[in-house]
């Protein structure tokens, strides 16, 4: 199944993707879709589908670094025994086809294709395999970072949040629609392209925590919940690991793509943010 | 005015605290009285105040990590250029009065009291004044860290974000309450004691980054809101800096105080959570 949080004349609600338009049901957050057992049309309408990001004002983003081997090596890190975890607040995504916002003091935005997971299920102290069966789905986040405030202290906090800066979508796809590899993990390629040129290609395969592995991570902290989203981390070929390093700039477009998911696409431009 | 986020027959409300007890205002939030100029009783009863948090499922919480000089030399790192920030989720805090729960699988919980701000005004890009007159109030909070999470990656936010584990309040107390020194700075004394002993005492006039600078900088990157709080970072005294290093225990009561606003006291305890 492919959902999409999109715009109709009620306002955003969550809705079945196929080729002829969308399917609003009642469900307003993914959050409420996956904690109901109630997934039936909210009317029988299909709408063109203005597509928003998957994420409301209360969802949480929990993102990971260091999480493929690639970019690992290329940031000059070692590969960590546990995984490293940081924050995204909502206010930094936009949806699919929106402008990324480069900010007026920045020179340094940069991209990061992931793989998102949708949990949808509650998980506390959970194990690898209650993890793998409460995804309820999988979509693509752009990490797109400001490498000068990542980098001026120890804490990533701000330079992954800057407002209007991370594209998220375009749909959810739930898991039986995706491939696994032999060991029950996500397999699909994902790709960031800027201006038509490839920068980052990998298979999720490749995760060094996978997915079922993060959420018992974060479970032994927070209590994750239906709604929640993980990032996964990127792959090798950001901007910052170029030779000269390269940064997004005014009229740049990105498109980040995953088999089966489908792709964003964002063109850069200056403020202001609305 | 001391304004407390309690626990009346209706929910929790926003109340006005004095030596007769709270009476309760309309708002829920501390965000919702902030930007209403309704600050009138929403009855006209006194209640016996069971003091939550100033924090709803919605707050959001940003840190400041190194920002007084005695902390930054015990935990072996250079006075900073920029404040360093990492996020907390409303789900680490618990009210004043409340049980910290120590997790099971934890060996290194760490008390850090620190200074508080409520934010009372949107805020973006706002310059050092502007963001000094959008102070609604301030309170306490015990960023309490489990150090061997905070470190064993580069990002402190799991270590930082245990459920049930930051005690906040137990009132918010507006400036005009609480003295300013002579750049306008709150300076009030902040302590900590560890069943009966102190461990951490501070003025916060001695923060590198003031409060008004604090935000200025946050405004950066994401527009404040009324209801934020910012947590100001800790002085010195920290367990994990006592040699040997001291950590908490089941049965160990943590007091902390400032001049003007109260105490938090919390007794440590392990699991279940609730």
């Amino acid at each position: 199944m492919r959902l999409a949080r999109v715009l109709t004349e009620n306002g955003p609600r969550i809705a079945s993707i196929s080729e002829d338009g969308a399917t609003p049901l009642a469900a307003t957050r993914f959050g409420d879709l996956f904690m109901s057992a109630d997934r039936q049309p909210a009317a029988d309408v299909v709408v063109d589908p203005v597509m928003l990001n998957p994420a409301d004002e209360t969802t949480r983003i929990f993102c990971v670094g260091h999480n493929y081997r690639h970019h690992i090596e290329e940031m000059g890190r070692s590969v960590p025994e546990h995984p490293t975890i940081f924050f995204k607040l909502p206010s930094a995504t936009i949806g699919p086809y929106d402008d990324i916002v480069l900010p007026a003091h920045s020179a340094a935005m940069d991209w990061e294709v992931e793989l998102a997971v949708i949990v949808g299920a509650d998980l506390r102290d959970a194990s690898d395999e209650q993890c793998r069966a409460a995804v309820a789905g999988y979509t693509l986040i752009n990490d797109v970072t400001e490498r000068d405030w990542q980098r001026r202290t120890s804490q990533w906090f701000l330079g992954k949040n800057f407002e209007r800066t991370t594209p998220l979508g375009p749909v959810v796809v739930t898991p039986e629609d995706l491939p696994h590899d032999h060991a029950g993990n996500v397999d699909i390629e994902i790709t960031c392209e800027v201006n038509g040129v490839v920068r980052q290609r990998t298979r999720t395969g490749d995760l060094v925590f996978p997915v079922p592995r993060l959420l018992a991570c974060l479970s032994r902290v927070v209590t994750l919940r239906p709604g929640d989203i993980i990032a996964t981390g990127t792959p090798g070929g950001v901007g910052a690991a170029a030779t000269p390093p390269t940064f997004l700039r005014p009229g740049d477009t990105i498109r980040t793509s995953a088999t089966g998911i489908g792709s964003c696409v964002n063109r850069c431009r200056t403020g202001p943010d609305t």
